[in-house]
């Protein structure tokens, strides 16, 4: 059963040993209007921690309050092994309080702009390799609404150097990403518990 | 944007105020043939653990081997809190090597025999209210192979006492299961790099 879920159904003819095309970095996108998809994004990313990868979490969110279960619990992970080695280091940078490496203060009106400026971040970091695993946490919203260049966002995934996991959430991801990634998933919504009036609980919900 | 997704759509005439609607435990339900099932349940249960409730995992598979990226991180969560009382505490159970609170080791011929008697545990747990948050992975499979009766299942769901949250994960979930669970969420595959001959990567598969 499970087992059965890691055999590749075909060897392909790209003149890449196994062993190299085990070390292509994945591309995900976690879409659709479903609960999870950024629940297990961060689930692989506590995967790629227990491997000792450098993570870096980016949520392109506007409230800081959102997602604070898992930041907490990333950060924690993060303090475990600054203290005693254990898994890796876990930077986790949210712009709905303003960029961590930013002065400015992210604001309703100039999101357009802190979205820009999160992406040429992340852009940067991808050059320079800084981190083995990356979250782009809501990311298809501000390519969506224009704020960031889906064009540009494919080319430097397609060109990023060395072995730079990317996982990218949201829903109504642009085709261009869907095609640059090797591994998407669709979350539908099948029932959920607000359709019948329910509200969100802590530690569920968030 | 995300704000609004925990808006309830509408206030149901069911006699409960919102704070006694929110404190409903959630029967939640992960199915399809999409990758992020299990990952997302995990990603639940990290929050809740964030929250201190008391976590209990449950895996339903046949190897030991699967998923140790989750139980190491799950295990280290729990160490953190008997070593510093941040979080709640863990428990993480799993078929493939025998039951840990049972002397018999499962084997391929006693499957069936150790689901049912994996179900009987969970049953006594939920009626004594042990845990706050179960993760029952891969629980579809010994329903649908006919080794725990749905019906039971759902009626023990139904009639649990208290504020216990669970999250079933799997694909091919009974139909019962589905009408029982308040939050259903189906995760489809759009593209997988194993269909391209790729191999699971540690720390990105497992």
């Amino acid at each position: 059963m499970a087992q059965g879920k890691l055999d590749p159904k075909s060897i392909p003819n790209d003149g890449l040993t196994t062993r190299q095309r085990r070390m292509i970095p994945i591309t995900a996108v976690h879409t659709g209007p479903g609960k999870g998809k950024s629940t297990a994004a961060f689930g692989m990313a506590m995967r790629a921690w227990n491997q000792g990868m450098n993570i870096g979490v980016f949520q392109f969110v506007k409230s800081a309050k959102w997602k604070v279960g898992e930041e907490a619990v990333m950060r924690r992970l993060g303090g475990l092994h600054d203290d005693t080695g254990e898994g890796g280091p876990v930077e986790w940078h949210k712009m709905g309080e303003g960029w961590s490496w930013s002065r400015k203060q992210g604001t309703e009106e100039d999101h357009a702009a802190a979205a820009a400026e999160g992406w040429q971040e992340i852009k940067r970091r991808l050059e320079n390799e800084v981190h083995d695993f990356y979250v782009l946490d809501e990311f298809t919203y501000p390519i969506k609404w224009g704020w960031i260049d889906v064009d540009d966002v494919v080319k430097t995934l397609r060109n990023r150097p060395g072995r730079q996991h990317v996982v990218m959430t949201g829903r109504d991801a642009d085709p261009k990403l869907v095609e640059v990634a090797d591994l998407v998933t669709e979350m539908s919504k099948i029932k959920h518990p607000m359709d019948v009036g329910r509200k969100g609980q802590k530690g569920i919900e968030w």
